[in-house]
């Protein structure tokens, strides 16, 4: 298996791109290939661990890519003529068969054309889109459309039912994964246009194409551990996830100074630490990682736009699984079916 | 002072209305009046508490009204034919000056369709809006709308960082209250068509209206204690509410689960319970209760659905105070003044 890394995406690229990968590469069996430009790359590894790439591993690479698609860029544009961009590189790769899976924290908006214009979308699907996963009750919850598509229509959510049910099943086993539709109420008059035409026609359809539809969901019962995927437009499931993770920052920050706050409660706090630490990396929302662009023909992932060394170590690792599950594969053969 | 108080309105309507109204009588300084079947609410009292009411506190009264506004009524149809229903009872009496607030845990629709057309908008604003208070970092967060108007323009959005700025001024004492627009990006090119839209006009007119606009903001950001208040449209803001209610859900839980796991856990967890539970309290978004009803000639108080009489009592002490900050008089001479 051959990982495909965008050097060069994200924040803290590559610093942050290039020690995930070498912290990633003991842990996982595929190759980790580097996208981006070589020289730069080699020089931070040989900075950064005082040895050459060849003496870290023999499955860590570099393809050498001149350009990088910066953050404020128009993403179509951006895909069309920036030719040797890591970005564009790695997706030509990735269709050529030169990678499973191409990892990047790069501009969002150009992940999207770019998967779409190089990768080519499953047939059967409108629009692919970005499923998250988040830590719910003993239990995980799929977030679809997690960022990717501003603006939806009820067809385009229905597909999104259809794909998380696929994933589910196929990655987790989950046999009838329970899919609500977010929604501000549970009553059927609910809610925005979009929202109330979706739940139409996810309640005519769902039995025919194998949903378990269980109706809207409220965001006060979604992580309750009863519900395995939302679906929702990209820009309500996008300030979904980005509210989970401003709260979860702010649960951790006023835990550790709550506990912190003098010597008494320092001490105090000592034995329930393990615990405490537990919840704090479930509030981590940062650390639930890549999300999974669902829809497009080969395996893409989007790591987080700020993701540190140990978000890209997790991305890869985490990319790796989603290679060995055959999920994409399995989604063309069910759509092809239909 | 004399606090309205639905008695037949919410999810656990009318036990936890009475129970909370007598609890908070002894704490406030104002009458509450209880609105709602004469009958059944002395019925209750004598069946909780074994006196008459008047026994209990002669600040504490009742307005028999015979009907009541189911949560599946139709809104606007609800108030315009249930003339002798306990919300719209409430709503004449708070008009005639018979009330200073009128709180209500009843059909949201119900209660905005009921504040407009019988209480009537403050001039100048075009959609009033529920306005809820979560907590924050050090501080708290006003969102705006947190639920009442579905669909919004860009003017509606102004309008909500306007009303914010005179409430927070107002009732917090911020000077110059940092209003920021809820987005999935910080870039102006971010978002829906609503929020691009609403930018614009909120960087245009944002000086000449004395708003501090700090631009958009997303959720990650929101609980930082550095944004005073965030305009949204009530979808979306509904959207965000409940998720940080739901999220507040889960790691109460999760706390409290991974805390008591066993008898050690137990034992390891008693010095740190108080630091503990303050954030326990802290998560329960529900303990945030009412929401303000901004934009309406008089006080409206949206009490939580599902409210119990815990959160009866702390809406009834929240009303007081909204009414002795003087918040929406001052409002309204602020919208007269322009």
């Amino acid at each position: 298996m051959k990982i495909l890394l965008d050097a060069m995406g994200g924040d803290k690229a590559p610093d942050a791109n290039i020690k995930g990968a070498v912290k990633a590469i003991n842990q996982v069996e595929a190759e980790v290939i580097l996208i981006g430009k070589e020289e730069i790359i080699r020089g931070k590894i040989k900075e950064f661990f005082g040895k050459e790439m060849e003496e870290i591993s023999p499955r860590l690479k570099i393809k050498n890519a001149t350009e990088t698609i910066e953050m404020e860029e128009q993403p179509t544009v951006a895909i069309k003529h920036k030719k040797d961009s890591s970005m564009v590189v790695g997706f030509k790769m990735l269709k050529e068969g030169e990678g499973d899976v191409f990892i990047s924290a790069g501009n969002s908006g150009a992940l999207l054309a770019g998967a779409t214009l190089l990768v080519g979308r499953i047939k059967g699907i409108d629009r692919p889109a970005l499923a998250g996963i988040l830590p719910a009750y003993k239990s995980q919850l799929l977030l679809i459309d997690s960022g990717s598509n501003t603006n939806c229509k009820p067809i385009n959510l229905l597909q999104f039912a259809q794909m998380s049910t696929i994933y589910l099943k196929n990655t987790y086993g989950i046999e009838k994964p329970a899919i609500g539709l977010l929604n501000i109420g549970t009553e059927e008059t609910k809610g925005n246009e979009l929202v109330r035409e979706s739940y139409k026609l996810l309640k005519e359809k769902s039995e025919e194409l194998g949903i378990n539809f269980i109706g809207n969901v409220e965001g006060r019962d979604a992580f309750s551990g009863k519900i395995d995927a939302i679906v929702t437009d990209g820009f309500t499931g996008n300030v979904f996830l980005k509210t989970t993770e401003g709260l979860g920052k702010f649960v951790k920050r006023t835990l550790t100074e709550s506990l912190t706050k003098n010597i008494i409660s320092k001490i105090c706090a000592l034995p329930s630490l393990p615990a405490i630490n537990r919840l704090k990396k479930a509030m981590d929302y940062k650390s639930y990682g890549g999300a999974l662009f669902l829809g497009v023909k080969k395996p893409v992932v989007k790591a987080h736009g700020s993701s540190d060394e140990i978000l890209f170590e997790f991305t890869i690792k985490q990319a790796e699984k989603f290679v060995q599950n055959r999920a994409v594969e399995k989604m063309i053969e069910e759509f092809e079916k239909k």
